[in-house]
């Protein structure tokens, strides 16, 4: 088992207190299927109520100082405001994610309409969430296009990358330095023919072309079935174009379900290829980022756990002994190797990880504490009235 | 290539004159995903006028004389009058779908639900189901629940099974004579880590322990990736459980693409099952029924579009020689088998069809007759107003 | 954290010692893909030398008594002598497995080849390793078959179907008292369009028409991607139907990897199912068997540690708070529900385990073990000369 | 229903006329799964008789002129003399592929093996194969490795890239002007956890590293269930990284089927996209090539069916009216372009090939040809001593 040195758990508590995990807005306002949004007490109905929520959530745990902003779901008259008032709660706005995929006009596309105006007007969207991101203070303009087509036939694939790279090219050159475009894939849906950037291979080749401030997103629900994720997650990282995740769960498809929920062991070997390069560290440039629904659990409580299930895998990572195994995977030794990672995903990370949050000077059970707290009566109180945010709002 | 003499084609002609794919209303209306729902014109504002765009497809293609409704989408004040309608509309109604999945009760399941409250009220809508069968002369209760876990740990996977069993067999008990109960399955979607009939053996298990009136529906779209379709088809059929189809494509979820559009090569190996155990004549009790969402093109043409689809394949798997199948199959000759069910695929059958057609009375093209109808016109201008249905209402 | 009083803590300490996990004597040979088998040194030359390891990993692990074998790669002139063999080294035999696609004869089948000489010398295998049961004092008949076909039209899916049953019916007749009948079934490979028993539905519908001695027996590495295998086991052990398990885990085909060692929590929840249904203990009737394959590491440590992950997931899946689980289930507490199963997961049940071995007087750690013994210096020493045994022989 | 003009009809046939297919030496050869290969009769027993089988295919199809060789399968003394024997017989030796998987040394990698030693064993018959490729007059050198790992932690991801990189960048450098570098991918097998170039992504990102001479080789049958496998051509295609196909079909893994067996329609537009380059012209630079196992099939007709598939894919791309899709897709008719696009699929393109084949001078059904040339028969007296060939030699 393994058993750590002071010297050794220092560190491993230094990197669990530095470790920074975004919340999206959206999570905290109602979600669903398409066959069925079920709505649940004390939603926001209002960006600034996320922000209450997504600082609540930091409060808690302490390691989730930001939140992702959907334009235009978080539609607010004065950006530096809606800044602001982060800050005054205590965390900031995070990336800016464009929303081209909700008006009619985007039934055929956005930015790869076969119409050159609705490419405008998805592509000045674009550029209108750059300035937002400037506005704000934002550093990361987070790009998913819901473009794609359902029947063989429907569109010319080849012409759509091109149109693509027509609108990516004119967001990229209007972000500011210390700007970064992410470009996420997904593998189907909202289309079932083709998606117009459906694999990281996709997103790769757009972002070589676009130059060093585009890199690849990697949403952790959006890949075929089988798809090995830690290996891709390495070689974009090799490449040095991977951007940063959206962490999520899934069974069989988009299901996003709370990240670590469906299968922890595969968090943990992403983690593992993180921690191994060194690119936890806030300055590797790597955003760690959810993006999940919560259609049956309640959402405050559940992104809780989700910063949680991120942390438990990170510390997990952390111990995994990298002398050991890289001489055993120099020696050729397989069950060695293997079992120097098994080792470190078998141990019990939680009691350390509460003594690191007594550290960081928050509660060590930060879901209990959500319970103990009222958080949850007050505003199903204060929201009674209004119209609770969801997807399409 | 075959080369049809008269008989033949003669007994082909009949086979696919009396031909029956029943559409459902459901897919007149408005439809999308979780992300949107682009609404065109022209769409029905009550199930009478879905009716009559489901009349519109049985006029111009001769073998879709039925509608399947879906409850409490199409609920009428009067249902004896709804299928009076239909009757003087020229086609009838067909399976009735029970809804147990748009209220907010139904969050956990309906009868799966843990609150027997829940699952009372449930059940209460099939045995209301089953009364609309009988006002309406319908023949089959066409039943999919949505439910199911997104959790592990959510629910007792078990007792699960024993409730549908339960709600199952009231509603069964309560059937008429000549009714029958088709009990659908399928893979994932709305709940993500399991559905309560997630496949075909499930389904078969239930309706073994009902009875005889109780069969397996087979919707296309509703398997694990890579499942072969026409196996389980030709195990269902063996057992006697075969109660019909909801016809669709899928890529890779439900995703509800017109029937033929993404595979047509497994159409037809399906309808070749169903054709070499002549479980075509109405008669044989195998339902044919399409279940599709026209998300992004226009719906009346795009149903007819897939009745052609399962007429071609018919036809096709009609002009399988079944004699030198049999004999390649049974002397080991898997080359010359495979050749012979690909020498049917390949002809062309659409000659044959526009002949079949005329002889039917109706337009050689259905496409080409639809738009030159006016129809599409005319339900634009006159169901301006009013609000469109969709999958919500 | 799970924290265990003295009188549960006993209960599970009772529980883990009367587990019974069965190795398989063809994972003691050399095997491999398609394109290599890699030899290993000290692999046993006959199947003495095989049960010689099986009995090194039951006196190791202490829950390893039995060993499966495989006809005809386990031939042997005398089958009591073979079993009282094992016998002597501490260990017995289990399920016989016959082999019915090793021999030029099944290219296009053995029970379901089109050819009735051929079924009828595949059937008399069946029947001989009924004989071989009672001789070696098994109650297990563990039958896959590697039938299917790899072309549309290569032979008709149905008329297989009655064939099988047919060599099924005679080998259930010839069972004796006591003797089970397990049907595995397998997604695919080694034929790719059909596979006679693709998954659990056919092998239910085929044990069902047999009667209460057939069951069936799921390979943990024969479904189809995304497949819920707790949710198959829950169905099947509702149905009186889950004859038992063979092991191994799987990223993407039948992989034979080491359980537990792609999907840990995979494993939990499978065991976590069995547990909760009290179907752990070895009267429950459901046979725990490795089946699996080491291409690249050595196959003493590889079935050793195979074991300890069979036992650490059945050691969290009897740390469930049954009470709490079922309390939240049924008040639905999504959230508190699966936390309840993800609190037992978290555990590190590595020290209960040595304590466990210890009170059962083998070593607590048994592969530190084994590597002290000098057991594999020993076997490769002494199997330096003759044939190794692999798959083929 | 399409309708050719006659100068359609004329630029169709010269297309198709000009088409070039590669058949590969190692499906002449005995094939099989890790569970059997299935000897048959007439196999050849040298590359020599290969080559003969190779020339018989062209001989009835007049569209096979070149064979590709796997080096050591094919291993001769004098390549020279191998290469002008394939003259003699009418055709040429296609590309050349390395095999770094066969020996012993390669169990946990050729390339990407952590010992340096194995790593320039294999590297060294990287540069072999480039000298073997000048010696025969070989443009292609196509390189699939299998390498990979079974378990999580067993080897460093990104150092197996990098060891990857150094073995790819020397054979580059030994390349002579003209000749091309082909990278496969293989999603998974003969490894299970990780393939060191397991999508096109990884081989894209080498190739771009490499430098213009090295492109993507995309085999059929080797992507995660559920790919698109014409829109990566395209974005290949639109990166000029397009080397070549191999073709099989699947349905589940590498199943190694029949090109156009499991999928007519995937062929089809897959054809479609090269057809829609015009990337069809051999100028173009994308190399056609088969990589089947016939298994159950005898080898030379089910090379020949392969052949004939793939040109019936190709006529039916020919036959797209690309005016008409252009204009619909431009126009947003979504039922219209893919109309467009189902009507030439939905052609029966075989009258038209025989007509094309008489104009070559070659038999209007070379399946039925080869059935009364007698060369089965002779083979398989000719070829009766000796030992077949397979992959393992």
């Amino acid at each position: 088992m393994t058993e750590l040195d002071p010297a050794r758990r220092s560190a491993v508590a230094t990197a669990l207190r530095s470790q920074r995990i975004e919340t999206p807005s959206w999570a905290y306002g109602n979600s669903g299927t398409r066959f069925k949004v079920f709505a649940q007490e004390g939603v926001p109905r209002t960006p600034y109520e996320k922000i209450d929520d997504a600082a609540m959530v930091h409060a808690l745990t302490g390691v989730a100082p930001s939140v992702a902003i959907h334009i235009p779901w978080d539609k607010a008259d004065n950006y530096s405001e809606l800044a602001q008032y982060a800050v005054d709660k205590g965390i900031r706005i995070g990336a800016i994610n464009p929303n081209v995929f909700q008006e009619d006009d985007y039934r055929l596309g956005s930015v790869c309409n076969p119409n050159p105006g609705i490419r405008r007007k998805a592509t000045d969207h674009l550029l209108e969430c750059v300035e937002i991101g400037v506005a704000t203070g934002s550093t990361l303009l987070s790009l998913w296009f819901a473009d794609g087509t359902n029947y063989a036939g429907q569109d010319d694939i080849s012409a759509r990358q091109e149109r693509l790279h027509e609108a990516l090219a004119q967001a990229y050159a209007r972000m500011p330095d210390g700007m970064r475009m992410l470009l996420e894939y997904k593998f189907f849906e909202p289309h079932f023919y083709t998606m117009d950037v459906p694999d990281w291979g996709t997103s790769f080749a757009h972002c070589v072309r676009l130059g060093e401030k585009a890199q690849v997103l990697v949403d952790t629900g959006h890949h075929a079935p089988g798809t090995n994720i830690e290996f891709l997650v390495a070689i974009l990282l090799g490449q040095g174009k991977l951007g940063g995740f959206h962490f999520n769960s899934r069974n069989y498809a988009d299901d996003d379900l709370m990240v670590g929920a469906a299968d922890p062991f595969q968090l943990f070997r992403i983690m593992n290829e993180i921690v191994g390069t060194d690119s936890l560290r806030p300055e590797a440039g790597v955003a760690f980022m959810l993006d999940q629904c919560h259609n049956l659990e309640p959402k405050i409580p559940a992104m809780i756990r989700s910063v949680l299930n991120v942390q438990e895998s990170t510390a997990k990572a952390l111990l995994v002994d990298r002398e050991a195994l890289t001489h055993a995977q120099g020696s050729g030794d397989v069950l060695g190797a293997h079992a120097v990672l098994m080792d470190a995903f078998s141990t019990d990370v939680r009691p350390l990880l509460a003594d690191v949050r007594q550290e960081m000077g928050v509660d060590p059970d930060p879901i209990a504490a959500y319970h103990r707290s009222g958080y949850q009566k007050r505003i199903e109180a204060e929201r009674a009235g209004g119209s609770a945010m969801g997807w399409g709002a």
